[in-house]
């Protein structure tokens, strides 16, 4: 299995133009799209459909009058004000898609920088949403499918990479890693030897180094300092760490949503 | 201090758009292209000149027939027929730049990668080459500056980046941390704190991780398997990997030739 990480958003136009037809690719925005699809796809929400504007989401409840709209501006919820009269239902707060807000429900959420990296994986096998809440269930989902080459994806921030997804990708390198204490003897039989590309070496090292203290060291970051400072989505970025909290595989469809992906 | 790390070629067109006027670059292109500046300057070599093709440097020996040419294609040393009748008078391994062959030359190197990251940062104050092999002498010239911004980019390899020279940034974030051992009391007395951006903890953490056994790391990466497959050339890994066994400093001057920094 060759595994390869997107560090930057700037290598998204690249990955873009790239033939992927036989790679999966992994998107990680853990603070906090990826995180937030996650969170409600466990909660019961029917599907996310991710766009990058207000605008389009606002086109998605014209069509589909039935779906909630979520998403932030500068960290808060979407007011009337930004997009022309509706309030959004829901922010970015993964805290916020709770069962009885979102179950049954498909949520059209405005990610920049999320949306950008799952567009720019349109051409791929297969295409996952992951975050530190749902890790060991998409490395098990990789290692039923042994696909090659694997395509870690750090969404990052605007046009500048993000600790905190380097460190989830890095993670997952780590667990599908052959000979990890992760990776059981069944598996283990059946797989390949791992192959790191340059870029996932970093991303493993930069894990392995922070693994000991990773809340510490995600409090480092640019997003979690920027949460961290507004009272109200402080307490996201612990609850982004909670680590394999949510067992489910997010997977993007080829009609744009992303759905819980049924056990293998 | 401020301190980012460029960890990807991808990244470099929007570094070159910006405003770097207040920013001290310092670019790593470990395998092999600053090592090899670094080492003509240290053997007495009076200038380099980095160019991207082939035919750039064909057109400097014409304005300029005592210059050196030197630089490779797939890692051996170009020859007549690919340069339209010129062979080079070098390749581009470090050990091929002994005192009796540079001593007072300037050298016109082709290098694509590190080319084009020395081109993206054209708008800076400052601009150096550096390496495994001038790191602590580079360190300290930046901590004489105290400069804000630093930008340490990776120059990679095509599109991608390279492991070693990650390594080497995040080394040199190591030495540039106040309170570092590297850091003696009285620089630490007039340091400001150092920042360090998420591009630049990710580059610091791979380092650290790795540290302990360098080489070994280096080793894996993709450069490093590629030239330690081919006999002629594999001991210039081990060559790179001298730290500090040249104390100088390599700048880029503004008529675009790297010389040796005299002393502060």
């Amino acid at each position: 299995m060759k595994i390869e990480v997107i560090l930057t958003p700037a290598e998204l136009p690249v990955l873009k133009q790239r033939d992927l037809r036989d790679a999966t690719c992994v998107v990680f925005d853990v603070l906090r799209a990826t995180s937030t699809f996650v969170t409600a796809l466990r909660n019961g929400a029917k599907a996310i459909v991710p766009v990058s504007e207000i605008s389009e989401a606002l086109a998605r409840r014209q069509k589909q009058p039935d779906v909630l709209l979520g998403g932030e501006r500068n960290g808060v919820r979407i007011r009337a004000t930004q997009s022309g009269g509706v309030d959004f239902d829901l922010g970015n707060s993964p805290r916020e898609y709770a069962p009885e807000k979102v179950r049954g429900k498909t949520i059209v959420s405005t990610t920049t920088n999320g949306t950008r990296a799952l567009r720019a994986c349109a051409g791929a096998k297969t295409v996952l949403a992951a975050a530190f809440l749902n890790l060991t269930a998409t490395a098990e989902f990789l290692r039923s499918l042994s696909p090659a080459p694997v395509v870690l994806v750090c969404a990052g921030t605007r046009e500048n990479p993000a600790l905190e997804d380097v460190l989830a990708a890095g993670a997952l390198c780590e667990m599908l890693e052959v000979g990890s204490s992760r990776c059981d003897d069944r598996t283990a039989q059946r797989a390949v030897p791992t192959r790191f590309l340059d870029s996932a070496e970093i991303a493993r090292r930069t894990y392995a180094q922070a693994k000991s203290d990773l809340a510490a060291t995600v409090r480092t970051s640019e997003n979690a300092r920027r949460l961290l400072a507004i009272p109200e989505l402080r307490d996201d970025v612990s609850f982004c760490l909670r680590q394999d909290a949510f067992p489910i595989v997010a997977k993007l469809e080829a009609d744009g949503t992303i759905r819980c992906q049924a056990p293998q």
